[in-house]
């Protein structure tokens, strides 16, 4: 693998699942694999679960770990082309990502979205333009519109944790104060869409994804409908896509709490990407109790991660 | 060893400081304990001593290392209970610590106290949460009112540098113009009075420490007299503990020097645990004369820090 | 080799660019010299090149490394001496360097000119006081006049790139709106001065370098006389030296561009230490055309440190 940002950089979706359980049952086994190759951990911004995951995940594959939060540590980049650079920003992306990809034979890198230009950030083009010059194998730690090493620990958990061949898997919309990027749902859509799974959409109308990636999917704004019988309900607020940003309020019952569940999916595991808000997205009682998978499922955040690293390091 | 936090963790001081003497002996003895073990030292604030002492403890045992500046590279966290997560917090401790433990074998956790609720820092809810949530080994980095690592590095200091069976160790009050945590002073009297030292506390009136730590030692508010044919003297400012905080002026002539101390304990060594603001705590010229052990003795923080990580790797 | 500030530390300069391109060539050869030797690079400033190469030099030696951003991470330091601490610095740069220096094998340094008082930064004395009390060899990460790393790869770039026994290299003054150091342009007269190379420097009158530096070397104002026939052109702006610091405005025809090229020096290879301010500094078409080698110089940085390396390794 020479790229790694979405469901469609992966070859055989299941296999690269198997593969991430493998690495779990036997952390150490390839070491030989990482030996004296270096990867770049680039971050434009904050990070938790990804960066010591995938820090992990690399250090398990016997691998040398650079970890750079461009943003503090090193200089204000320019992301636009065709700009004379006079003002605040002091390197151009085409020259820190080709410099980085002369120090790493794998990089990883991290940027949010804007949320002011749905175009530039769909375009996906700080992420791209990583990809275009430097040169070497990128692993996505999270680009503006999707998240797929979350994804995949997703999948991962799910096909662990599952009790029947075809588990009924729902997303739903939570409350937030904050617009939050789509990058989560838009990428648990994508992976979801190619699982052996029943899969729904619910979220409250005027939250609708990108058909670019809900296209196919069932979708319903009940959210008492959707969640009906689920296996697995996965939690996660995200901002309008139009218009593109925009957070209306109002949508608190939205929040799950155990009298809903009870009722409606007395058996579902709760998951989220995290970070939560609680009892904002998600109520502390359904957090603390025993339906909670997401400390999990963030665990398997390593294990996804490992099993991508491998396959890269294998094509090196 | 579970968990280090306080002098209480330990079973026996003598073997644990005997271990670090060890360990400075023949640093790289134990490598095969920390291989493929993962250590993830944690940071709310700053540090200098013990981040680099405590990283370069575990690297000398064959650990992975994961240093995390939680603050600045992380998300912001709420640290209350029952609280709706709708302001500026962005990820619970519950899940931040849950997760931490998820991929560390060991984690080490840095927390200064907010020097305004009393009752709150003496509970070390935060640390405590940590320990609670991250369900492994926890290894203090310093927390609101305790700085093992530090104090441990203290007692093998003496250990190694005194002359007698039993040498005089006085801990001094000094000066400064910033409200500091007791949490440095608080440790030491807590080890000293589990050493073989005959302990003597000096202090201006107003700057009691917690009867919970000094109860049993020798406290006089005359520095002249305490300071009397002393072998080590540990010199450190700390605020109020009534009024909780408070810092009162005055107090100038507690710095030392060398005239006080060519009359009142000329063969004494003086200890800090840095970092030292010069001729406003302790005077230049003892900092840069033959008195001062205070850089060999942060030396010794690396040995602390190995011989308690040792002891938990060997629990794992 | 126990310091690496300059050219002048460098017994054989020849040997060492042949070191790099050894390096180059097997890059792990050397692993058993740094198994067990930590090096800790502390920037006071930021980086990118300098830190990713640094580090990654060091791993491919087998090192341990320890990276503290001081002004982040660590505690505000007093670079004076003399003075009571009682405003904002919390620790003395001779405690800090004695103790990171009872941690580290070998420490590497950045410290940033402040441009505002000459004798001061000409004196060297932030790097000086880390050498001087730090006690262990140390390799400056760019200084306040210098950043020898830069300059080694420099030299290993024309070494490994030359099509002519003795090529003619050009210093060239470019354009930039803001104070910048004369580290670089500083180091690479240095560096030059030494090498087996035709070497002019050219700039707008206003801005010569300090005659430490230049003293012997060939300087011209006019641009095109120095560029023709270059073999290797070196784009940097600098600040002046006299009145110091200073920035005055207009001399935007200094900026390279293909047509200057095409007249004067079509075959001419064009180097910037990075980062590099498009179409301020140097255009976009070099910068993105054949010309330019910036990238591959950026990735010499690894071997030139890995040179450097290893001899203080083989001192220790």
């Amino acid at each position: 693998m020479k790229l790694f940002s979405s469901v469609n950089d992966v070859t055989d979706v299941k296999a690269l699942v198997a593969q991430a359980l493998a690495e779990k049952n036997d952390p150490f086994a390839h070491q030989h694999l990482g030996k004296n190759k270096t990867i770049s951990l680039v971050f434009l911004n904050p990070s938790l679960r990804t960066r010591m995951s995938t820090q992990k995940a690399a250090m398990n594959l016997g691998m040398n770990v650079i970890v750079l939060n461009i943003d503090k540590e090193g200089w204000a980049l320019e992301l636009r082309d065709n700009v004379i650079m006079n003002g605040t920003t002091v390197e151009h992306i085409r020259e820190a990502a080709a410099v980085m990809g002369e120090y790493s034979d794998i990089i990883g890198v991290r940027s949010f979205p804007g949320l002011t230009d749905r175009e530039e950030d769909y375009s996906e083009s700080i992420f791209n333009k990583f990809v275009e010059f430097c040169k070497v194998p990128v692993i996505s730690l999270e680009s503006a519109t999707r998240h797929p090493l979350q994804s995949l620990a997703d999948l991962v958990t799910i096909e662990e944790l599952k009790t029947k061949a075809r588990p009924k898997v729902v997303l739903t919309w939570a409350p937030h104060i904050k617009a939050l990027p789509q990058a989560v749902p838009n990428s648990f859509v994508e992976w979801m869409c190619q699982a052996d799974v029943d899969f729904v959409i619910t979220h409250p109308e005027g939250y609708a994804l990108s058909e670019q990636f809900t296209n196919g999917a069932t979708i319903t704004h009940n959210q008492d409908e959707a969640l009906k019988d689920a296996d697995f309900i996965y939690v996660k607020n995200w901002s309008a896509y139009e218009p593109y940003g925009a957070v209306t309020g109002g949508n608190e019952d939205w929040m799950l709490t155990n009298t809903k569940l009870d009722v409606l999916a007395p058996e579902a595991k709760v998951m989220h990407c995290l970070p939560v808000r609680r009892d904002l997205e998600l109520s502390s009682e359904i957090l603390d109790g025993p339906r909670s998978i997401v400390v999990h499922e963030a665990g398997n955040r390593v294990w996804a991660a490992q099993a991508v690293l491998k396959q890269m390091l294998e094509a090196l």
